[in-house]
């Protein structure tokens, strides 16, 4: 059974290793990881970035399900090509996963980034815009979408000491996927 | 025909009247707009995150499109909520469209918050992540879905003076999903 990896571990200096590592795991539990860098793509051509979603998305239709990395990604929340991923795959009634090395809720995130004030129990960030505050680690659409359509997000305790690198989270995830599409 | 309404509208502090002139917008091109707030949730209640993720869910399954609101939210990219419920229509292919009141370029946005490097043809962040830049407007996984599930990302010539007030571009996603779906 194919497994659809999505995050933004892409973005890394050492994308390609991760891809590896994280491959590694998924064959260690019978299954197949389908990785984006996995995909030839000729980045000098001009509708490169297209070949690309052409490729991830194929890759998606392909699997049973989707790993995703949430893990806050330049900002206080998820990377956005991660999150549509995911919401791809929810809509296409495959079985939904997740994990994120930062445990923290996001409103706190988004505190520690400096401006918010609360007003009537209602808190807002530095341009007055709402601050969702239900101690969700990140947007409630994404969270609630791994309960109905596979499995809760998998956090560790505590922030991971290197939280691009920590794979423990993930294999959380990949041992579910294996339980749940290989009836272990 | 109904049309959902995503966007981080929801957090603006008048989003009910947001979403008022969406609705009536929509509704002067014969199309009805599904606006999250219109649901019912007791916000007190211990599972209002969950009743809200509910409604959205519910008004995303009854619509037959999505006009995705992509304008730069509390970072240099859409807003994650929005973002998955543009993908999860798309897995469910449902015509989708979207529009950004700032049109500049994601790797701009990016630079403008400082830190960013170029090695080897390469933009890197503060963070040595490697930052998209194919001079598209936010993450290529959305701006290439809606190409192929839909219509392209709509906007401005100039970002708009009021990027959270300004309708025109979300009234060209109106216009161009009425004639689409009701075949004016």
């Amino acid at each position: 059974m194919k497994i659809y990896l999505a995050g933004p571990d892409v973005f890394l200096p050492d994308a390609i290793e991760i891809g590896r590592r994280k491959a590694a795991i998924c064959a260690a539990h019978g299954l197949t990881g389908l990785y984006p860098l996995d995909n030839e793509i000729d980045l000098a051509a001009h509708d490169a970035s297209r070949q690309i979603f052409a490729g991830n998305e194929a890759m998606m239709d392909e699997a049973a399900a989707v790993i995703a990395n949430l893990t806050p990604f330049r900002g206080p929340g998820a990377d956005a090509g991660t999150v549509y991923e995911l919401g791809y795959m929810a809509g296409r009634g495959k079985l939904c996963l997740a994990y994120s090395n930062d445990p923290s809720a996001y409103a706190d995130r988004v505190a520690r980034g400096g401006g918010v004030t609360s007003e009537g129990g209602s808190l807002a960030d530095a341009h007055g815009l709402t601050v969702e505050d239900f101690g969700l680690t990140d947007n409630l659409m994404m969270i609630h979408a791994l309960e109905l359509h596979g499995f809760p997000l998998v956090s560790p305790a505590g922030t991971s000491a290197d939280v691009w690198h920590d794979l423990a989270a993930f294999e959380t995830c990949v041992r579910m996927a294996a339980a749940k599409l290989l009836r272990i």
